[in-house]
């Protein structure tokens, strides 16, 4: 593939990364969890306001109603407060209540098709290594935020939605048509796509792409398609028993964090399914209050997911009668919270060729390949059937990029030279949809 | 008993409960953890310096190497910023750094025996029951703190050290010779008599005594004798596994919250002992990050007992075994921390005799028993043995209170009037001892 | 209490004492499990009618409605047939039907007390140790039943019933009224006692005694009435599923081994009882099948046991919370059969007297005990309260006998001289009841 | 496929079939575990030395070093003797010394390819349903021996084996060459086909076929190859603590019956492996003597297996871990017994293009698929490897059958037409192989 010549795209790609990779940075240094993505946004919108797209955010793109797992109203007040070091950001915070931090920024250009493009923008409850050997540590943008951290690289994803956007707006790029780029916060834990696909920001959609840094695929391939989404259900648990002094009266108590225990043992026990993948973990667990107590609480943080919707609806049941099960057995009570859920998601061949077409047409991509299994959940493809389901074409595409290690793991680095490369392949798509129609 | 008459203390006690319950409402609304009671001790040592007794603190009364089970930092800044409030509390707070927050204070009146009282002052992390029925809450003086509450009594032990104060600095009491008022910090745990013995606060003594207000006992009856005080080791358990991604790569993860749900379970199953009475219990545990993240570290605070060395010694082998069996299963590293201990104490036959006649001769005090049996632990016989080791007598008594609920329950609560009953049993022990010399 | 004459019973114990070690020895070497008893009725059968005792046994003095815990029924014909090897063993052997291995014999003498002495003669399913080291093994009196031992001394309590029969039936004897053994089968698991008390064997009884050799007590130590005898229920448990290849279908079965092992680990870890001891043990688990099929079956033999009715109360009610939270986790159904009981027994103060006052008289008792703690359960009960509800009076008592291993244990022995002690208090204990009345 | 016309192999089949169904029945009713199939054996030595085969077997076609997993030598026996009622048999069952049940018949014609065919012959130990619904029940032919059944049609591979050792020694058949039937015992458990790989029985082969009947594919269908036989280890755990009564001394216990829940709750739990499926299961527990004594042994029967070498490694890696940390948390000692495994296994595209074609020759063959994913394990690899190693080519392909439940269910059952389906296409296997070569 070394035949092919630097367009202005690829001159442009070759200028502006620096600057993307600077913007990665920033958002990486003050990652924020999903629903709290307050600076973020205000980033984002500042940059996107300047290129002329039209912004919508807050409820205008969000179903209140659909919301689950909300972050605690404290945190949501505390990163909204951050908006506001940025240019703009307070009108922006205002506008995003109750954590509703989902961003949509459009631009339009006689007429065409309508292509929306989804990047997703939180980070994960990780503690960020400090290693020296942990580039992020070692180069001064480490999260500043304790035990937040963008470990799974939506702090690219949000960059080359930036690098997107300023190629879209210059006047060299080719496309006439409706381009809407969808800043999705929550990804993690499946909560940030229903909202939005929900209250509609995708309806008129003719064509649909999302993409996903890394995922095992290494730098310099694309993969058209991803399959093996996994279906997933992220539950919170809760179990509520009765304390009692631990040395004078045990016999008095009703042990939460006992039964919490059992259960989690018991989760993870749930057997293995024949027809398909199928996964189980508690995350987080958090009971009691002092060692000399009988724990009177105890939440578990859990997800279940499988590869098909039987075999995820199988792990749903077998986990909600093992936490009932192990509640009966310490006779105490317990209530299980739904706080997201990713499904499945095809994707149409005509969409997955314009990426692999627009992937072969891209500088330093030296494999295109069809499709690349994802280990992992996704909610885009709420996003992906809303598309579908009205007559449009939708792809989850995967961006290669080397990793310093795995996804979630408090190590975790991508290959920056990748932001470029989702850039290049992200302009050429939506040229090609626009050029096909 | 209807035949005793008030005598000048029985006056004194009647005219100043409101005051010393109004002490203990205070405090019980400030409820501070052990080794940060900051505005604690600058009230007591307030009333204190103003009644005439010499105060030595800190340094000067604890040896810090013995110190265990240390609280973080933050929350000693924090509590020592609190002492602020109280006349003369900011130079209180400098003289217990680091969490020294033991107070000695003495009192000379000619030659005699040198009496040591022990009071005990810390809360417990419980988080304190708003409802209406609990009495706190419905006057106003639950916790002030989250999640830290005086859900044992040990402000009403603060309170009558004020009141035995009270009257031991009036000079109507009748005694000679040397009073020593030990408030303890850190007894939750048994962590604070440690130091304090080992710093040789009752080196010279030549009678101990201590209480506890409730334990089962009525209000009304007083028990000169507590057995059954269980031996007991509080250890911090550290289970260090290695995060990965759920979904995608679960096979990388090694699961420390796993081990620590493995360990807990397997902690409840130790055996009885044939021996004796044992207890176990895991009070707390807080593991993990996020719910899609393979869980790398756990915290689990627990503890063990026995009825004799023997039974605890068991527990304490069997404990280790079940934690470090448990982390090998599921491959995580592990770390044991002992930050507390009780040991077992018998009461002198003359200390004990003393007592059962100073609450014979108390109006109120409906019946004397010669031993109760406590089902929990003690920090105190750590003096006793001190002091018997030297020559002096030495005996753990019981104030009977009725109580809204058991101990460390969050609707903890003691009848106040046991704390004039408490005022006036101590100052009648304080007088036969120096009457017996 | 070297100034004890030597009386005529103990010259005829000193010289009967090797016939009723080797009968001890013999019935060690022919254990029977509790129901199947038939070879050792037989023996007992035959010295008693030797010695003109009346006899009654099987259906006569066991109701059978009561039994618990039959054995299967292919064991019982075969120890059946084993009798027929002992004289007129073939007749006994017909006279006790379906497991019902009870025998009662009787001498009248006059008017006077009925007097009742019980001794339990069943052996337990403990493969006995074939170590030298073991005095059994060494001298050839291992057990010749694979996986039954006499691991608790009832040969001995056997032998001693003999021992005491022929001194009765003795001229020399000073003794009126009526005498009545009862040989109780099946005290292991606390099954036997109670069909025998129920058919009324002891009804009319003005005293009843039993009495266990050991338990912790040395030779040469006689203690007048146990306490703590712990009430237990014993308990069959079984687990169904549903089985399917573990390969190939994992999914569609549904584990009963899994929860067998959940309940198991869960029952051992029900919370101790801050009022008295508790137990509970799973002692024996047989479940599933093959290793490639899920299990569809599972087994638990378990007991839990109490110091009070209302600690074994705790620990029944708790024990089936987690055997039925335990099926629900897996998905499958469960039974809870109680296959056995024992209850706590108070001893008559009068009746303790007589055995403290036999004991004192006896050559070779060094010191008589008020009273000793038991550790385990006894199904004696059942026939001391149906005595003391008829206005009789009845004790437990224990005769010391050094061990070689803790009761229960594959290497358990006893120090056979122990068993003339056992005949020479026991039959003094008749000799005074006689004349007291 | 309805043009295919009747041959003589056809009409054969059809005529037949009757008869091989009758050897079927009489198989399973004489249902053999692995290494004890010495009545199956002694059946088919019989008709296959009628047939004019030359027969080698036990010794001769066993590495006895290679042979894991043996069964007790009391089964061993019994089931040898059993073989008596066989014309021939007990000269057969000396031909097979400890339980080397292996059987190999050749044929020559000629010269040509050696193609060798494998059956395997064992049934499981699952304890077959008596309901008459079950067609064996009803028809008279259910297992005769208590707890072993043919429940993974093993007894219609047998079946299969005689049919086409009947048409190749029939005058009409057209091949050329040697054909040597592996009659092999003991697949289940993953022990059989090791021990005659060793021994040489496949060395010089040109081709090698093995089949299995059912496994989710219908009747009619046939898969050319399988893909996704898992590997497998079958491990044999044993637990050694210590008893003491369960009442009296539990402290002194050592609980192996607590140590394999534990473990076995742990086994279950392994993590999922992200690069494909993994499998684990605790089929058998065997534990403890009497509910009242602490355990002192437990057994586990168990499994693992994975879709790739680096799962089953992973696997069986964690298991060993999680047993040994089970061992040390209750303190008492393990081994670990490795008695079978099962390896995956390629199929070569010239060995499954004959299958095709044979399939796609035979009447009532409705579809023939090329691959067909099994669930299960195989020790069939073991002998395509060997002759693969050496330049032959092999494929394990599959036979569709409608199935009445699931492989290794109770009332597993298969469609016994598909015998005659399995010995037409293995017929037009070997005389393809035969032409083509």
């Amino acid at each position: 593939m070394s035949t092919r010549n630097a367009t202005p795209l690829d001159d442009f790609v070759a200028e502006r990364l620096p600057a993307w990779v600077a913007l990665r940075r920033d958002i990486h240094r003050e990652a924020e969890l999903g629903f709290t993505e307050y600076r973020t946004v205000a980033v984002l919108a500042d940059r996107l306001g300047q290129l002329g797209f039209a912004l919508r955010m807050g409820s205008e793109v969000m179903a209140g109603e659909s919301m689950r797992g909300r972050p605690a109203p404290e945190l949501v007040t505390r990163r909204a407060a951050s908006a506001a070091e940025i240019p703009g950001g307070a009108a922006v915070a205002r506008a995003l209540p109750d954590g509703m931090t989902g961003l949509v920024a459009e631009l339009r250009r006689g007429d065409g098709p309508v292509v929306a493009l989804r990047f997703d923008i939180d980070a994960l409850p990780v503690n960020e290594s400090a290693d020296r050997a942990h580039r992020p540590a070692a180069g001064g943008y480490r999260s500043a935020n304790a035990g937040v951290m963008h470990a799974c690289g939506h702090d690219g994803h949000a960059a080359i939605g930036i690098g997107v956007a300023e190629w879209l707006a210059d006047p060299r790029s080719r496309w006439s048509g409706t381009i809407r780029l969808v800043f999705q916060p929550a990804e993690e834990g499946g909560r940030g796509a229903k909202p939005m696909a929900d209250a509609g920001v995708v309806d008129d959609c003719t064509h649909f792409f999302a993409a996903h840094l890394g995922c095992g695929l290494a730098s310099g391939r694309i993969a058209a398609a991803a399959t093996s989404m996994l279906y997933s259900t992220k539950l919170d648990v809760r179990f509520r028993g009765r304390a009692a002094h631990a040395g004078g009266s045990p016999h008095e108590g009703r042990n939460a964090l006992l039964a919490g225990a059992t259960a989690t043992v018991g989760l993870h026990a749930i057997s293995r399914h024949g027809e398909g993948r199928s996964r189980v973990n508690v995350g987080r667990m958090d009971a009691g209050t002092a060692r000399n107590v009988i724990a009177d609480h105890c939440l578990l943080e859990m997800e279940v997911r499988g590869e098909t919707e039987a075999v995820a609806d199988y792990m749903e049941q077998r986990a909600r009668e093992v936490i009932a099960g192990a509640a009966a057995m310490h006779d105490v009570t317990h209530e299980i919270e739904v706080v997201g859920q990713t499904i499945g998601g095809d994707a149409d061949a005509t969409a997955a060729d314009i990426v692999a077409s627009a992937a072969a047409a891209t500088p330093g991509v030296r494999e295109v390949l069809p499709v690349w299994a994802l280990g992992g959940g996704e909610d885009a493809p709420f996003f992906m059937r809303r598309v579908q389901a009205r007559g449009g074409i939708a792809t989850y595409f995967v961006i290669g990029a080397d990793l310093a290690a795995c996804h979630h793991a408090v190590d975790f680095d991508f290959d920056e030279a990748s932001i470029g490369t989702g850039v290049a392949v992200y302009a050429r798509v939506v040229e090609q949809a626009s050029a096909a129609a």
